[in-house]
């Protein structure tokens, strides 16, 4: 089974994330960019997703919140930058936990015989940022996460 | 006299560049929201800038361009993340040149005595992204920014 890959290497404010799954390529920006389908996957299995807006172009802004059983909001926000399509999606993201600490993110898609490898990198204004991130337990919200994803297009992909 | 400092560490994603400039804060936030006044400043002396659109808030976009005597073009475009205010300017920057490759800027002003220091700290995609900003010839760029900046807000401080 598919593995999903974080790097974070010291000294550099930068985390990857890879993860290759059984479906083609369009069918990952879809689960980026469908509201619908975005909150099925995106964050750890025990916070349930809700999206305020999802502006899905060159300045659009976005912004969502994780909640727990317990009520307490986790808010997120960024923006777009450029035309978000299956050969990238950049955007700036900001945890409302910590705020003031932006990051830039892109993901991209790439075709491996049918099937597609996701890579994320995000950069961090310094190291510190990236390892806050890291303390706030953002590895264990982006496994979830790519599993999640992993099952969700898994259930959507045509059996052949 | 105020020197700019350039600083790129081998191994990190990261331009700082700082200056400090006697005139306060509010007046070198305006000169890089106020189109009329950041014509008069960014960029090298020997390129004239003009502004497609700069829509100062959150998700605004925003785009200019350089010209050279020949009538060769250089544009640039990004979009700002929060709202820009004299606390710091946060915008992605891409150079037309180099698609895709997107960096994420921030600008802040910080009072000391009276005078302001100016701190921009850039983080790129990758250490290759931003080497290859700095060998586009960037530094000689910002040298004659920050120096074209500080002729700006003299002529504009009241004389005590």
């Amino acid at each position: 089974m598919a593995k999903t890959t974080i790097t974070a290497e010291p000294g550099v404010p930068t985390v990857v994330v890879t993860r290759e799954f059984d479906a083609p390529p369009d069918l990952l920006f879809r689960a980026h960019v469908d509201p619908d389908l975005l909150v099925r996957w995106l964050g750890p299995r025990r916070l349930t997703m809700a999206i305020d807006h999802l502006e899905v172009r060159h300045g659009g802004t976005w912004r969502y919140t994780h909640r727990d059983a317990e009520g307490n909001e986790y808010g997120f926000h960024g923006v777009y930058h450029g035309t978000p399509s299956v050969d990238g999606i950049t955007q700036t993201f900001e945890f409302e936990g910590m705020p003031g600490h932006v990051s830039l993110e892109k993901a991209t898609f790439e075709e491996r015989d049918g099937r597609t490898l996701l890579r994320q990198v995000a950069v961090y204004q310094s190291v510190e940022d990236r390892d806050g991130m890291i303390a706030s337990g953002m590895e264990a919200g982006v496994r979830d996460s790519m599993d999640r994803l992993n099952e969700l297009v898994a259930a959507m992909v045509p059996v052949g």
